[in-house]
């Protein structure tokens, strides 16, 4: 069965990943790959559902725990719905967000430990990504182009401070445990840089 | 730190849970027993906007694991938010459905096994139920019951026979391996019969 690819993107908010995204895409779909393009929290009808209860700023009193499970069943949806069943179609889907985030933000962001990759493995089955770009930007100077952007913060971009630079530090120990997954790039290099290092990547691992 | 004490009730559809559950409530609290009431799946703001997606019919695609999860993540809620803080107030909760219905309905009905267990295990914590009530109704007699209701059913109410037979034999299999926790009651005797043997287990329990 021919086999396609599956590349996530990860990092704080403001960290470059939507425009990264964009431009990886392009060249992929001009090089005549078959992509999709798909995110996370949701992806599907079902995990658009579990993202709004996820991010909604009225849910406040969400327990840590309950936080990890939605996010793991939205990812668990997502992976049987859209993701395996496009990559044995041959196709190269990129996720922005997958299950870094989740080890990120709930096992060192909300310290939940060990428990938040057991729940993933059964969520994602096999299905991990061939490639993770993870794009590094100190969390406060992500959180001030969060500002910039003068958008409404969701319940997630709310937290505090001390909570995004936890989710900083486990992004870090990610990259060190999973050299061979993770390509870490300093975000704060121009654009085209940034897309340069990724395309040389992405290239050697489909070969062109 | 006085304790309360935390009760659930177990059973296939139509196996007359609910009128038991009222019966014990009405009884303990004769008794001058603070007693609290709650069902799964549900029972807080951010559990029901769970349970809203769980029972959808329209969310015929979901996934199982996707399933448990959900399961999980609502009961995760409704323990941190609810159980635990009432049994350490002193009270008696009764639930309606727990654990055993995931391990029931997911990891038997669906298949899942025992990751159903260890990802509830994080859900719960050290609250497990220091009585369950099982009302045993042959799958085929629940379901006419419940056609009898005339109300609509959901998603799950509406899966297969076969499930539903799976599903039985998983309460069975539970009601062996946890004889000290779980009481089994053959359903097809009296309302009377029934909450005369629920009565005497509880007042065991609390020394009545």
């Amino acid at each position: 069965m021919k086999k396609g690819l599956f590349i996530t993107f990860e990092g704080g908010d403001g960290s470059g990943k939507s425009t990264q995204i964009g431009i990886l895409r392009d060249r992929l779909a001009e090089s005549g790959y078959d992509v999709l393009l798909t995110r996370e929290p949701g992806g599907t009808k079902i995990s658009e559902k579990i993202r709004s209860i996820i991010l909604d700023k009225e849910n406040s009193e969400m327990d840590d725990m309950t936080e990890a499970m939605l996010y793991a069943s939205a990812r668990a949806q997502l992976v049987s719905e859209v993701i395996r069943p496009a990559v044995e179609e041959g196709k190269i889907v990129i996720c922005d967000r997958f299950i870094d985030s989740s080890i990120a933000y709930q096992a060192y962001g909300r310290g939940l430990g060990d428990a938040v990759a057991v729940i993933n493995s059964y969520a994602i089955g096999e299905c991990m990504p061939d490639m993770t770009v993870l794009l590094k930007v100190n969390p406060e100077i992500g959180s001030r182009r969060i500002s910039e952007r003068n958008e409404d913060r969701d319940r997630i971009e709310l937290a505090s401070e001390q909570f995004h630079k936890k989710v900083y530090e486990g992004y870090l120990d990610l990259e060190k445990r999973y050299p061979e997954r993770i390509v870490g790039i300093e975000a704060d290099r121009t654009i085209e840089e940034i897309a340069a290092v990724i395309w040389e990547k992405i290239s050697r691992l489909i070969g062109e």
